[in-house]
């Protein structure tokens, strides 16, 4: 049985709020994550919402910021919030770059030196992470929902495109939607992945909804006062390949909000209960 | 006119989350401030709720933490947060003690040098602020409720027994409910008022409710696994004082919960909703 170091477990909407640390094989080194378990989870095993955080974000970010614990205990949901990436790596280059790095996983399997030892979130996210909190904890990962936020939003489209028997429901909050054509991957894919622009294509929602379409509404907000929102996140370039693939997607975007969690959390209560219906809490 | 500088504003829940900065008469120097402004202040004047936070915090910490904003939207309630003290005030042991001097204001006006030219935030709190408040932004004054946590519940009681007539309505998370009784107190009370005991009954929940009782009931949420409970916070002091006044108190333990945020979130509705009653936002 793997171990886990419980670094803090408190109280929290009749629910418990543990932050933990674990020996990671996937990520060859250690791992923090946060877990919300809801009252429920004293009668037996609950369906899991994940939530990826974005750049310079850690387990802690959308754990405190987003709101979600209130919910997931009215709704009997647990909840998983990774960190972005492993830390303390020492490799050259890991800290330092808020675009690369620690913090900056991207949610893929490096197979570049030295990332590909380290820096391999895809597998540590979709498998490693769910057998974990399978084995230690009363959650039923077979029921389980993806959502994430900018990079995080980025890796909840990639994972559940790639991934959907793993996932009943995806959402995102100002995902990266097309990073093969942004600043933000093409600055972090060719040192994670090398050169071949082609193995890209392998992590951008774009070319992946194209090839496999997600059973399901995708639901995603944007904010129009993101200043992040022409340049690095191309919510229309997403829009188009939804549509040419016959992707269900619900798109909606809203004046005045920003890039920020104030925005997260003024629209979280909409993809919890999104989430809830896909887990047959609602 | 007293000129505000704008540090953020964000939309939040319809509503718009802003960091202020501007120079405080009453504690010599810059002081910030959090006001959310609900969607309905668009409309006009809303009325306020002032939290008060505690030991170490900043007017962030409630801010981000407590998930007020969420029902301040709902209700057409504003929400300031003050910084819990003076900052960058070069005194000698005004930082490196949590528990004394810069984030530990105790909400009273200093007597001692050289405390007293600008640790007074109990003028800061009830004359300055809302005085500058009502000059800048759409809130009704003349309508506030006041919340706090810790010391700044210590601040929430003492400043609306003392004040009854600037708070419709009082209510506190964990509150130091006994200072000149415990050690937070006993440390602190000497430094700012001086070695004359009788100097610090002012600025005590105990003492002050046996002058002058509250116009409402006081609604006090205590978790039991809090580590401070018995030593520093003392409710079964406060609720004798309560009894033997004729002040109608709600004081309400919880198991399990601590003296954290998580705890604050899980009954912040209640609060909220106790505050909205008094000022006729139910």
């Amino acid at each position: 049985m793997s171990a886990i170091e419980t670094i803090s477990e408190q109280r929290c909407f009749g629910g418990v709020q543990g932050f933990y640390r674990h020996a990671s094989t996937a990520c060859g080194g250690p791992m923090r994550f946060a877990l919300y378990l809801p009252p429920q989870a004293a009668q037996g095993p609950c369906p899991l919402l994940y939530f990826l955080a974005g750049l310079t974000c850690t387990e802690e970010t959308a754990t405190l910021k987003a709101g979600m614990q209130r919910l997931a205990a009215e709704l009997g949901m647990a909840l998983v919030m990774p960190d972005t990436s492993p830390r303390d790596t020492g490799f050259d280059g890991a800290t330092g770059d808020w675009e690369f790095g620690e913090g900056a996983g991207f949610y893929l399997d490096a197979t570049q030196a030295p990332w590909s030892t380290r820096f391999r979130m895809e597998s540590y996210v979709v498998d490693e992470l769910p057998a974990l909190l399978a084995e230690h904890f009363p959650v039923d990962v077979t029921r389980s929902g993806l959502c994430g936020h900018s990079m995080g939003g980025h890796g909840a489209l990639t994972l559940a495109l790639k991934h959907p028997q793993c996932y009943r429901s995806v959402s995102a909050f100002a995902p990266i939607m097309a990073p093969t054509q942004v600043p933000w991957g093409r600055k972090a894919f060719p040192r994670y992945l090398g050169d071949d622009a082609s193995t890209w294509a392998g992590h951008d929602a774009c070319e992946l909804v194209r090839q496999h379409t997600f059973p399901g509404t995708i639901l995603i907000d944007q904010g129009e006062a993101d200043p992040f929102l022409h340049t690095q996140l191309r919510p229309d370039l997403f829009e188009q390949a939804c549509a040419a693939a016959g992707q269900s997607l619900q798109l909606r975007r809203h004046a005045g909000y920003d890039h920020s969690y104030w925005f997260i959390a003024s629209f979280i209560e909409d993809h919890v209960r999104h989430h809830a219906d896909a887990l047959g809490l609602a």
